[in-house]
């Protein structure tokens, strides 16, 4: 497909993603405030960005019939074979490049709070990595994966399959703070 | 705070949205073709990297108090007067721009598909900055905003309040394709 499009469909595609994220979390603070209607408004409208981001994501996918990479990661969806190649193609490039160099520059300018939550995500990714090629191996044999509990930890991201740590290993929370994928 | 590490935290937050936007479709496929725990890995996974987004979108909140915007949108989350705003900012330069150039282009270069996903996008989003509009106000007085049931069409992401139609008015979707937030 013609370059300039294909740019605006992964831009787009950006873009929705990014205000579907910022209005979930625009959710949880309006239920905070015990705004409950404008709760699910936030909610109901990034479900729409949702669908939003699918619909540029799918028509890359039609158009180009392939890969399009960019520097947030690989674009062009296909069978989850392939899929879960781009999954581990993006969790390498956070780990081998992007948190590292922000990392390094957070300490340099000695930016502390964004340093910890760089720091927060680079732990977690060789993780998401490890569990996405256990995956892929199983699906390359046609088979699903085995997988127990997958454990997410609310405050920084931390993932490990199992059960739930006393506390996370990377923030200390405890262990209430973590929900179960089963 | 330093400009280098604020325009890392941006862009941080930019990859994981998407990371997580991926992963939530990747799930979908991996259903479609009954890998039931890859599935579950990705929604696991993709849940992750929503707590990574996060992190980064409150640390830009700390440590600059206030907006950062790009070209993606506003930056910046606040209590939820100023979270409404952002909305509503974010949405109008998408009516106002983004999905007016990015048709235009689509247009002019022969892409019907992409041009297609613009037009879907666009149809909709007149009708969030409406009904974020309407919940400013609310909020403004210091009151929940009155909302009836909110319906989002799975296909084309086109929302609304009060009953489902018969046909979606943008793509023609029967009505069980509309999903309800009530
Ligand atoms: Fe696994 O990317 Fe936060
Ligand atoms: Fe698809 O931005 Fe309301």
């Amino acid at each position: 497909m013609k370059k300039m499009t294909e740019q605006h469909l992964i831009n787009a595609f950006g873009g929705e993603s990014q205000a579907h994220m910022r209005y979930l979390h625009f959710a949880n603070q309006a239920e905070k405030e015990k705004f409950t209607n404008v709760a699910r408004l936030f909610r109901a409208i990034s479900h729409a960005e949702y669908v939003h981001a699918g619909d540029h994501y799918r028509a890359l996918k039609h158009l180009n019939g392939g890969f399009v990479a960019n520097s947030m990661g690989a674009f062009g969806p296909g069978d989850t074979l392939k899929n879960l190649q781009l999954a581990i193609d993006g969790e390498t490039f956070e780990i081998e490049e992007m948190y590292p160099v922000y990392i390094e520059v957070a300490k340099f300018q000695g930016e502390k709070l964004a340093q910890r939550s760089f720091e927060w995500s680079y732990a977690t990714e060789k993780l998401h990595k490890q569990l996405f090629e256990k995956a892929f191996d199983a699906v390359n044999a046609g088979k699903d994966v085995k997988l127990g509990p997958v454990q997410i930890c609310e405050v920084c991201g931390y993932t490990l399959e199992g059960e739930a740590p006393d506390r996370c290993p990377v923030c200390g929370a405890v262990k209430e703070k973590f929900t179960a994928f089963e």
